[in-house]
């Protein structure tokens, strides 16, 4: 990277985060200690739709060790739906479920040594939050009782960020690599053809740009600005391990650092 | 109470514990209500064998309303068998699962302006940790872990509390006000035919008798000397919370005082 | 009832239905003991969102005793929310979840000496196929796999019957005594006032017109017609019990049979 | 295999029974697929330790399709511990557990034109039920009410099937052909180092001196008798089925018929 180029580079850290600890007794997923050695911060469940005490424990240790920031990432009580089927829960119980899932990691993270850093929900729980204000409020309102001083990691333009932040909560953009964007910078259903990127160097270039230039390719050709203080990769197939390990190299080799969004300085007024 | 006999009492002030927040979603179990004017302790069930986050939520605030101390009702997880049912469960998950279990709760007790102050095991786990010295050690491990300045509640001659005042855990004494003890001190087990007294005011006198002087007569009529800190009282029936109650009342207008463990200075070694 | 009316009368028999068996492990809801002595038909829940296999073989012992038949209370795995939220299970999933209930209290009920004779589904599941086509279909198709002989019961105007019926199943229609109706013929939703009735005689006078006119008094006081087969009672607290046996004896003083739908012959053609 | 020897073989079918439908939600565990071309008996989980209904759905399809057996893999209700601790339940408690799952899988074995076939208690269950009189009697009364026609998969010698056999089911021996054996005839714990085989070949040869000769050799060096209708295979690791295929082969190359003991004509007395 020359030292004038540099200059002009909107960023030169990101965070690269990721779910972890979405096993549950002898079942397994994704590869997390591979993936600790790749992200900045790992969105660790925690027990109602995957993530049992032994799991918790061992990632909670391992993300210590290795400097990874830990994340909470909460969802609906729906172990056989892993937390991907939308629930209707009362916003009273939601933000109960809430503060319940991040006290029960924090256990873990203070005894590795470390504490619950922000909060990321998973699944089902992600995406109706995008829209759903009940429930967007139920979150916040959970992570407000629980500590607010805690950041939150969620999509641009969501309900979620928005509460989030009139309610004095720090919220922290992320930008997904793999994923195909709207000329309006959405997400495209996934039900859509080619709405999930499978091309390596695609996606490290997405990465790339995403991060340097601060900007995405739409699927209709348009650029669309993007300021993602986070990058989400996934580990749950061996294939996207190996992405989400490029994706880390293309970036360092090109001079960017990765760090976890919670070590970074608040340059990115929402991101 | 004569100010005379006073001087020989060994003890002015006694601990009244209870199981509280036993319900779950559309279920109820016990009276909180009426048992948090009651006791001075409370054990709140932590979600694993009951207790789900809105139950713990509501009987936190409740009993830091109350002045009422929270403890970590730890149980195996076991909701069809509300934790009565003995689960061979590997040491180091076992040690987890209490983790789990009192972060959670302690989340809710933080949230009250309290903290969880003491850690009481549940049903069959209560039962196994008396003799079982590989569970008896995990469950140690875990307060150890979450917080070696908690103290644990027991049972006297237990592995559980021999164990913790080993690893240098505080350890309260508790006994059961409406159970036939033999003459070693020990419970009469439930299967034995009058093991278990239903007569409020036969209840009451045993109390009293505990408090103030230090013993209880077993059921082949000798006295056995015993030093509870803390009386476990029932309240899963209307008729238990009656019992509770005349038990309190009883006891305060003897002059004794209801105040958590907690709270009392430490003049009982062990209790 | 005088005889020149009673020549007029579309029915006189009607069948009762409630919910039982929705207790789990040490904790109970509703008094069904005293249930099946009121209704002819009980939806017993299955597993899902209540109702253990020691409840369930209990109960279907009792409902073959006393000759009251046995409907799979069916509904979404979510014990802690009492299947009262809906959850966006996948349709092919929600079709399994749907045989697996039924199979397994047929076992019971086999065992018993009886089969599980219609399916009801139950709390959100039941709303929500009132109007969600796919769930509704997935439901459908569950009864039609297991056996396509059983008959459904289930709202009238509801994408569950409409649905049912075109696929050859029986349908069966019932009325809820205790519920305000709009004009349209469906029910004022439980956030409205009044959308609940407490008043025992105007509970059993609605369910005599009901039976004997075939008409309830909308909340504008308008006369809707209405064919029910079958009226859902309610048990779950101690004065819906009370009601319950109140609705039973006016009828049964009124001249109407309380017989299960099962045994009715088929006069009606949707209800 | 020479003709003179075929006279001698004292069998030349044996049944190759594995477990399957261990996933749950997301979860998978083994390959049921390439299992279902290897095993003439499918024990399929029922929902309590693993095994979700569209698990059971799927499998059962597939079993079905390629001519495999259907068992009940029955377990203790845990599916954090993936039904791998004992669980002291109480036994009437366990007899309807184990009617509730055997009821599920039937509801899809006979959705998918079958029914299930046999009962094999799973994990801690099937061990706990080698000697615990109790939790034995429980298993067979479940059994029994469900359907006194149907046999039962077990180890030889133990309560399980004595107590099954005197209540006059089917018993059915198996043996484990990567598992080494004491003298007397009973398997070595797998906390003994060698206690598992690993080598492909030794377990081959051991499953055709099983089969032809009716014997295995202990760890001490003597021979043991031994006259299993069904082999034990394993599938829940990808070398694991490699083993079991090449088993498979070993056996079908020798002459040996692979076939579902309840298939085989009942030629020994308990085997």
């Amino acid at each position: 990277m020359a030292p004038n180029s540099a200059r002009l580079l909107p960023m030169t850290a990101v965070d690269l985060n990721s779910d972890l600890g979405e096993g549950f007794g002898v079942w397994t997923l994704g590869d997390d200690d591979a993936l600790l050695d790749i992200v900045s911060s790992a969105n660790i469940a925690c027990g109602f739709h995957a993530g049992d005490p032994s799991v918790l424990r061992k990632v909670t240790e391992l993300a210590v060790e290795r400097g990874v920031a830990i994340g909470a990432q909460v969802g609906y009580r729906d172990l056989s739906g892993f937390g991907r089927r939308f629930i209707d829960v009362v916003p009273e119980e939601l933000t109960n479920d809430v503060i319940y899932q991040i006290a029960a990691l924090d256990g873990f993270a203070r005894i590795a040594g470390s504490r619950v850093q922000y909060v990321k929900p998973h699944g089902a729980l992600y995406n109706a939050i995008v829209t759903h204000t009940e429930q967007a409020a139920a979150v916040v309102e959970g992570v407000l009782r629980y500590d607010r001083s805690m950041p939150v990691l969620g999509l641009p333009g969501s309900e979620w960020l928005r509460q989030a932040e009139s309610a004095g909560l720090a919220t922290v953009h992320e930008a997904f690599v793999d994923r195909a964007y709207t000329a309006e910078g959405t997400l495209v259903s996934r039900r859509v053809t080619g709405a999930v990127l499978h091309d390596a160097d695609e996606v490290v270039a997405r990465a790339l740009r995403m991060v340097r230039e601060g900007s995405v390719v739409a699927v209709d050709g348009r650029t669309v600005g993007l300021r993602p203080r986070s990058l989400c990769v996934h580990g749950d197939t061996p294939g996207a391990v190996e992405i989400a390990s490029r994706i880390r190299s293309g970036l360092v080799e090109a001079g960017v650092d990765i760090r976890a969004f919670v070590d970074l300085s608040g340059s990115h007024p929402h991101g």
